[in-house]
């Protein structure tokens, strides 16, 4: 038994010295390490943010002080502090912990998290509720050098040129984000608090505090010199006082300083730039902690078929045609998209976390003549909504959108799941949707796409459906894979399209077809099959998904038409295996039995 | 005649000399003014830009250099001078010129704008597309000091450390975007380039041109001391060279220094920072820049009662609850909230263009205890439907969303309609949507909204309709206004509500319907009329909206049902009035008639 099972509430890790902490630390990591190789989850992000979240919470007072965490998958260490070790082993799994921050899970978790980019936004307003209501606590932020550069973390920084007190930004810089980082803003940040003619951390947090003539002396140099070329600091015009670089792997250090910014932040609020080790303790995660980013169970690294034939196809397409460009926003592995990078490095493009930034500038590249793709995981291109309308639609410009991870996601849960994509794309004008399913069957919808000179969105999942004999996309719409005399089951996408087999298999009045191409709806089918009973089954939200797109159509084509629609109901579904988020949504054979039979 | 007659096309322009050039101005000027005070438009922009646009055409060769304009309303110079003079009498008409850049209308408008923070990623991707074609053409943005702070222009900026060459991004600073501007990031700017000890802007464009050893020895000092005190230049970092500040309605200026930074541009990007007089020209929008930012025709200030209502509801609200606080982007006339900031400053926020902003932190307020209320057009919230679904509806927080502009939006045009946000939020969980069609109706759907202590959003267009007998909207979700034998009438919103009152005038069978609260659906109503026929109008797009809702209810209340859904169909509705608008989309009596005599 070590430290860690005695610290069964934060005020007794209050009470440890600092070489407990150091050991405290050491056996989180374990606990993390041991957890994550079982369960799957981020393993680099929280191996190397141990000593900060312990130094934080020997230094303030959670939940009354409130903790946010950017992007929020490294979040483990905090949930382990917080009264939630003994469940620490159900993280991700079905009825277990959420591996992200969650309102609902703990008064720890301040705010819940998942997307990138949100936190300073969320701290700040807390920060105002606070002021308003006449409150006292501290809010503090823990952000990714990654998320940091996200357009809203760097709006929230910009919109005021004042930041409330007792409001502490943590900059966990590991020195890269999930991919290469060569972010300006990032670099700009990184080559001034590191050159070689600055004042050292351990001084400059000296004089932020005044503690020496020297420093005094020091600080008043700067500012006369910062004012004789004209440069005022670029964190105090925006509101904070910056305070690094600090070993944030150092537990000792980290007490201190933290102590002295907790301290401080009573009058202005605070940027302290901490550096850690990503994946510190594991030597395999360190060496590759961009492969580690998330893992899988059993640290297997399941790319799944769907992704890697996204990147097979285009750079087959990118012999043929050097004006396509493959434009990833950090999810260059998740999409395949590395597969581009090593054999076209010159027509890959990863932008860091900025899907508005990753759409608008295809649509830029496709308006000067090349044909970008942009492949963004279904959650994340909700960021790009406006800009898919505004920019791309609204120009019709020829951009491919690949949308990975779309449907039920599994364990990373509720702020991940890919579920709203058909809703928020369907009524787009101009645009082609398509849902292939199998991993032949995305090349096919890719190379056509790029044919087509108008935008497409392709929707998939992670894996891709067992290959069968392959029709052509462009020749037929929709795939009729059986003919049914009464019902016909129109499914969407893989998954959906195994429960119908499932379900059709050796009844003869039931038909199924795939709805590859979600929009414009295959005309020639429906007519077909309009005075069948319709289900239409796809892994969206029911509502303003393809299934009321077809009903729709269906009373165009008759005033009779009989249609089910069965999708993803109403609510925010939770994390957990595939399987239970199904049987949830009431997405597998047994319901779509049901529904039939109580419909005859 | 003047100078601006004989200008048929940009070169001859170039022919001009700088008094010319003057002349030349002032009757654009003139023009744009005599225009916008018929058609109505955006007046302050377009007047303060007109020397820089001018000069711009005197010194680069469009349309094979590419322009772009941020957010777009400040175009006018541009389509004057790139040969659409002759009809520019016509802008934001019906079949006229669009008050907005559209490639569509023209080769000189190479990128479609209306949203803002577009520019920069755009202008990169075309320089991208550029250097990978091997073609060779200068990329210019033009971008106001409201929108460059946007996050996405910040993400632009922030992407990458290095920018492409012949990219050159001018500031348009007129000291005030659109709302009073406390932006941190601008303040940042400003405040060193205007600083005492600033090395004085003619001599800094000589610097950065190497003119002489004066020049070239104070660069080395400043490269020195910013090296000693490790300060390296925010633009340099972000792959800039910064020129400024530059008196952009000095035509002769502009001219010399556009002339040598189109040279220099060659080796590097540029960003060139123009100080302008919003207004220019126009003495009473010169006062009142931001009264008059955009004008309903003949210059009145056509506030419309709903936006009026909605601040005088705010205000009554706050007086009995502190804890409410009205958030804006921007946008504090147009929403009314200027009555709010006059009567309560402590409850409101402008926030800038920063609609994801406002979103997230007012989810943190809400996580916070507080209630806040955002209020954004309907285009514009399209920016923030990722934050809209992962911060507010996942957490279930109270947080108030009032879209104003919804529906069809007239001469602001496709960029502006906002025909697509119930197929944005009818599929977000824990959201419950209004659409009030009067303005007495709009402040008890406020009040009643502020009491559900979870998400809402609230649509309405400009106007309300009629004042009639008030019925609750807590007490009858939906109001009944007149039953019908055989068919019924659901309508969203006042316009749709007229046109459904006039048909069913004066015929018994028919019955009218207002669905106030578009979700959740009013089972109660749906099952009386669950036998009639169904016709649902809507001012959003047919897909996803809620007359796709409806029928997905009705399928499930009846076997029976039969519906008629109509609304915007699946195209971009163009600018003009808002009367040719719904005869294109067929929402009209006429059209209403017709669906209804077919379906029988």
């Amino acid at each position: 038994m070590g430290i860690l099972d005695s610290v069964k509430t934060p005020s007794e890790l209050k009470k440890l010295k600092i070489n407990d902490l150091k050991q405290l630390s050491e056996e989180i990591r374990g606990e993390v390490l041991s957890t994550i190789e079982k369960n799957g989850g981020h393993l680099s992000s929280n191996l190397g943010i141990v000593e900060t979240v312990v130094a934080l919470y020997s230094v303030f007072d959670f939940p009354k002080d409130k903790i946010i965490f950017d992007v929020g998958h490294q979040c483990y260490t905090h949930k382990i502090l917080s009264g939630r070790l003994d469940k620490f082993n159900t993280i991700r799994k079905d009825g277990g912990l959420s591996g992200f921050p969650d309102r609902e899970e703990s008064e720890y978790d301040a705010f819940g998290t998942g997307h990138a980019g949100t936190s300073i936004a969320a701290g700040i307003g807390y920060c105002i509720a606070r002021d308003k209501k006449g409150e006292d606590y501290t809010v503090i932020n823990v952000v990714g050098d990654g998320a940091l550069t996200n357009g809203l973390n760097l709006e929230a920084i910009s919109v005021s040129g004042e930041k409330p007190n007792k409001f502490i930004v943590i900059l966990n810089d590991n020195g890269m984000s999930i991919s290469k980082n060569r972010n300006g803003f990032y670099r700009f940040i990184t080559k001034r608090t590191t050159s070689k003619g600055y004042i050292g951390s351990k001084k400059l947090i000296k004089k932020v505090f005044g503690r020496s003539f020297v420093t005094r002396w020091l600080g008043n140099l700067k500012n006369f010199l910062a004012r004789l070329i004209g440069k005022d600091d670029y964190f105090d015009n925006h509101g904070f006082k910056y305070v690094g670089v600090i070993d944030g792997n150092d537990i000792g250090e980290l007490v201190k300083i933290l102590t002295r910014v907790k301290e401080a932040s009573n009058d202005r609020a605070i940027l302290l730039h901490v550096r850690t080790t990503k994946g510190k303790g594991y030597k395999q995660a360190e060496a590759q902690a961009d492969l580690y980013h998330g893992v899988g169970e059993k640290l297997k690294s399941e790319s799944g078929d769907f992704s890697i034939s996204l990147g097979q196809v285009i750079n087959e397409q990118i012999e043929k045609d050097p004006s396509i460009v493959a434009i990833t926003a950090a999810m260059k592995d998740g999409t395949g998209l590395s597969l581009v990078e090593k054999e076209h490095p010159k027509n890959f493009i990863d932008v860091g976390i900025a899907e508005e930034y990753a759409v608008v500038s295809a649509a830029g590249m496709a308006a000067g003549g090349l044909k970008p793709i942009v492949a963004i995981y279904s959650t994340f291109m909700q960021r790009s909504y406006d800009q898919i309308i505004h920019d791309v639609c609204l120009q019709n410009l020829p951009v491919v959108f690949c949308l990975d991870r779309a449907g039920l996601v599994g364990k990373d849960g509720k702020t991940h799941q890919g579920v709203f994509d058909l809703s928020y794309l369907l009524h787009v004008p101009n645009l082609t949707v398509f849902a292939p399913t199998t991993a032949e069957e995305l090349k096919n919808t890719v190379r056509y796409a790029l044919t087509l000179n108008s935008p497409v969105a392709i929707r998939y999942p992670k894996e891709g459906g067992e290959e069968r004999q392959f029709v052509p996309v462009e020749q037929s719409r929709w795939e009729t894979i059986k003919e049914g005399r009464d019902v016909t089951v129109i499914a969407v996408g893989p998954r959906m399209l195994k429960i119908a087999t499932e379900y059709a298999s050796g009844r003869d009045e039931v038909g199924v077809i795939s709805a590859r191409t979600v929009k414009p709806l295959c005309d020639t089918t429906l007519d077909k099959i309009k005075n069948t009973l319709v289900v239409t089954l796809e892994e969206n939200s029911v509502i303003g998904g393809f299934g009321s797109l077809v009903a729709q159509r269906l009373r165009e084509l008759t005033p009779n038409a009989k249609v089910i629609n069965m999708g993803v109901p109403d609510k925010f579904i939770g994390h957990g295996s595939v399987i239970r988020q199904l049987e949830e949504c009431g997405l597998t054979t047994r319901h779509l039995a049901e529904k039939i039979s109580s419909a005859k």
